[in-house]
């Protein structure tokens, strides 16, 4: 692996919900959005074409699987996908599931569009029962991902 | 193609870059992001896990293609991809050019960071310039398109 010094995510260590050689998959443990998962290529690079066709496909195919995972195990409202990398260069997929009545929804969750305070009060009793289901969502996603 | 009368990316008829019987590629028409390309899947299904296998395949390989050729023809700083589809649920992929210097950056598109005036001024220069490169731009992207 061609690591980068300088780069977070070649350095950090964060606990895996699955992983293989090539990437890493891992909970964003966001405040507001339970479910919300990232998908790391291991390798410091930089966009999709910096990767061969066949890398391209098999990252892809993890993330269809996060995305495939969490539909089943969470019924979102819509499942986000985001490749951004603007402040850290080094290939990530950002897969997050999305609520009706969640804090930015329909905005993107980098909108901070603000929410009524309705909103905001049902999204918390909603974000409660979506968390306590979190565990399992994952379990499912490991057992999903060995057997590709 | 199971269209739905109520959803404006069934009904849209904009002029593609280039378009086959699955998806179309269109400009953006984004005032502040010249490049920035969407992709389209013409029949109304709202996400990658509701495609076939070989049909992910063909829809990511023609973003691959324009993220390539934005690439090789405009070299922005960094490429950013989106599949949200939260205010109008049909699959569609935003391919996005990015600059260091340009209203957003390295905040996603729909921050809304706002901007110092100095940067304003400096992209405004920048965006002229590119703005002249975009035809050469899809015309290389329809020529690229063309050989898949």
């Amino acid at each position: 692996m061609n690591a980068d010094d300088s780069c977070p995510l070649c350095a950090t260590n964060t606990d895996a919900i699955w992983h293989n050689d090539e990437l890493r998959v891992i909970d964003a443990c966001h405040p507001d959005y339970p479910g919300y998962t990232r998908v790391i290529w291991n390798a410091h690079v930089t966009e999709m074409t910096d990767l061969q066709p066949a890398e391209q496909q098999r990252l892809m195919q993890v993330v269809w699987v996060v995305e495939h995972t969490l539909r089943a195990a969470l019924a979102p409202t819509k499942i986000n996908l985001a490749e951004f990398g603007n402040q850290v260069p080094h290939l990530h997929w950002h897969v997050i599931p999305r609520w009706q009545n969640d804090l930015n929804f329909p905005d993107a969750i980098w909108a901070g569009s603000g929410s009524e305070s309705g909103r905001l009060h049902s999204w918390a009793l909603m974000e409660e029962g979506l968390l306590s289901r979190v565990p399992g969502y994952q379990a499912a996603l490991r057992e999903a991902l060995m057997t590709l």
